[in-house]
């Protein structure tokens, strides 16, 4: 059931182009996905909304945004090179590889326990075969390219797999330009890479993506106060972009699972309804101590410390690290306000409807503006009231005007488009529209004069 | 006189955290920067802008978020793989490497004439001596990465050099999904990379930077009529954000100067002040014709044309491409903006000040709150203005109490604020604030009831 609402989500995803499979005329890719007309909007609406509640809307922090790309130094003191991997074992029946890792996850998910001997417990996915699997190698997860005319080891640099490390390496230059001090934080969005063995599950496991980091710079001793109103902050942010509550969950990650740097991490889980483990990580905290301003400390030479002159001493600040997966949070918003209900026809019945009841703050278009009928009086009309909507604000305003009007109203419904705009024959007499609400479908007839402050008011925020 | 502009520009961006050298606590890196603070925000609120205007502004436009990375044969058949290639030369006294094309324009810009003897008359640009060069050879400007477990042929891919090819690929997902018709566009903005032989000139040349893109799509025949309209639209973007429009200069590309693909390109070229050559290239209009169209068509076996209707006949469309240089934007910004008077000082006389003259709608920061002086009373007050202001609207708001008052107007007139809002010792009994305006210096007493109202006018569209 669960899993069948997240194929359907994914159908409509793709058909109606939020979502569309890179380089798809070429066979496509499984490695990346490409954001239409609908999807950009979307996920411009989240981006803009985790910047002003955590960037602009707060006294206590600010923005970065830092390359991709990044030399070689950077990787090495953060740890990447040598601790970034992950365990690939190859299925000597198919010759295809599998995270180790990932294996053992998905037969705890299916029996309930770990497997007594291992990956030898471990049938192969694809055959059903009785597993048969090379030894684990460790296989780096960081992508790399090379810059200036030679392909050497001068010209080695990786793309980043977090937005973080450009966060640590401008710490100084923040702290000086900004003037800011602990506590005070930087937040960052932007694209991150990682060579996925198997990248899959749609946009949830990709080799390029896009993260929303906020690093938070604090006093060693206040950590774990920020970090429990950290875990706060960021619940409320989903809570109130509409996720509900049920949907999340918290794991406190155990150390042996931890990443090297982290004193403590709490990863929330969304319920994305995968098949064979219907959870999947939505974003993490993480305490990652001065692990990795001490690290750059040491590799560049640069003292990237505080000294805090009301208690005359100098300190290394910890790190509070809310890391969020963008394109995880569009998938799960997706999954959240995707809903099936059931609509009246024009025959006096009703008709099942599927409806995205995204919060208006996120819905890619705000307003749809439909003539009741192709027609040379009512489509000029119609296109003279979108444009007066479009003109006054910061909506992205669609214009339907093919095909009959319930079919509109679905497709509408169908996108999380939170009104629609009748336009009909009593519209050219009365100068009137039809406003119908997408959640309730109440109609409300509103003069074409009042209209957009009539939509303004319900877009607030928007 | 005008590169000194620039040199202070530069210091400036730097100075107030604008902008950072890439990875600078490790030695840096030329091939790419950060955005700090306040570069963020200036940028974000420039990809703001051409959204609003190019994007959602418009009813024949939608936007597009493709992938950076996308597979080989992508590039094969845009022609990228076999012409996306710089002349590299080689200097014989330093084995230093340049473009040659740069060396020449560099030398026409000097001298007013192409060299006779082509790079023979070229001396050397770091010694002087007399030019000793290595025969040109083509190099690839494509960045590489390999995605998958082994660096092979199956696993190269290229990183994009021009979103461009992301929006074409994507021509029939966003034809059917967003069902429009030509002429429509499509607008993305996002990073691109190309590996630069001679990364310099600040933001203006690196091998990691953003662009803002549209294509359009229309018919054949109607090319021409709409090459000039973009031409037109996209100057009157610059002039509304303020660029002055002698700093704008248009080039007609002669043919055997333009891309392979190009039937017709007007290059806008922005004078930055550069020393030897004041005028930079700032953004290019192309009319591609059909020619990424038909051969992605060619090369992936899907017919990328558009069934007319009403015509009865299917075409390929022609594309016209206004390609905007998000970064080099923003340093246009920064230079036109750029200014020095003087300003009233504390003892009756004048102090010369450095102001940046930005659009309200670009710059970083909308209003700073100042207490008179840092004071149990007034900063509390302060604070409690700022987050009134913050809470109310989606503005980046600075709050300032470190050093005297006449240095804080300094600084925020450095970074563009448009208002400074003052509380001072009547503050605390008559609440009301001095509010400040950045060109004209003029203060106005506003009570802090009507301040958010007092500011939002004067901030409209902001």
């Amino acid at each position: 059931m669960a899993a069948s609402k997240l194929d359907q989500v994914i159908a409509l995803a793709k058909q109606r182009g939020f979502v569309y499979q890179a380089g798809e005329i070429y066979g496509g890719s499984r490695s990346a996905w490409d954001y239409g007309p609908l999807g950009v909007e979307l996920k411009e609406n989240i981006k803009q909304q985790w910047w002003q509640t955590f960037v602009r809307g707060r006294a206590d922090m600010v923005g970065l945004d830092s390359s991709i790309i990044l030399p070689k130094a950077v990787w090495e003191a953060s740890g990447h090179v040598e601790t970034f991997t992950d365990p690939l074992v190859e299925s000597l029946h198919t010759h295809k590889r599998y995270r180790a890792d990932h294996l053992i996850e998905a037969y705890v998910a299916k029996h309930g326990k770990e497997p007594e001997n291992g990956l030898a417990d471990i049938r192969d996915p694809e055959t059903g075969q009785e597993g048969n699997w090379t030894e684990p190698r460790l296989f780096s997860g960081l992508v790399k390219t090379y810059l200036g005319p030679v392909d050497d080891a001068a010209g080695l640099h990786y793309l980043r797999p977090e937005t973080a490390q450009g966060i640590f390496v401008n710490f100084m230059n923040v702290l000086t330009t900004a003037r800011k001090k602990p506590p005070f934080g930087i937040g960052q969005v932007g694209k991150a890479f990682r060579n996925e063995i198997t990248p899959g599950n749609f946009i949830f496991r990709t080799r390029e993506f896009e993260q929303m980091e906020i690093e938070y710079f604090v006093k060693p001793d206040e950590a774990g106060q920020h970090f429990d109103s950290w875990v706060e902050a960021c619940l409320n942010w989903f809570y109130d972009l509409g996720i509900n509550p049920e949907n999340i969950r918290q794991l406190d990650v155990p150390e042996d699972e931890r990443a090297h740097y982290s004193e403590r991490t709490i990863d929330f889980e969304y319920r994305f309804g995968f098949q064979g483990g219907e959870w999947g990580e939505l974003m993490g905290i993480a305490n990652r101590t001065d692990f990795d301003l001490s690290s750059h400390t040491k590799a560049s030479g640069e003292e990237l410390s505080f000294f805090d002159q009301a208690a005359g001493e100098r300190f290394t600040p910890y790190v509070i690290e809310p890391s969020f997966g963008l394109t995880r949070s569009l998938m799960a918003f997706l999954v959240d306000a995707y809903a099936e209900d059931e609509a009246p026809n024009a025959k006096g019945g009703v008709d099942k409807r599927k409806v995205l009841r995204l919060d208006p703050r996120l819905a890619p278009n705000k307003v749809a503006v439909l003539p009741l009928s192709r027609n040379e009086k009512l489509t000029p009309l119609a296109k003279e009231v979108a444009d007066e909507i479009r003109n006054g604000g910061r909506w992205n305003i669609d214009f339907d005007d093919a095909g009959a009007i319930g079919r509109r109203y679905r497709r509408q419904d169908e996108i999380g488009t939170p009104f629609c705009v009748t336009v009909d024959f009593d519209s050219l007499e009365d100068r009137a529209v039809t406003v119908r609400e997408r959640d309730t479908m109440q109609q409300e007839r509103v003069s074409i004069d009042r209209l957009f402050g009539y939509l303004a008011e319900r877009l607030r925020g928007c």
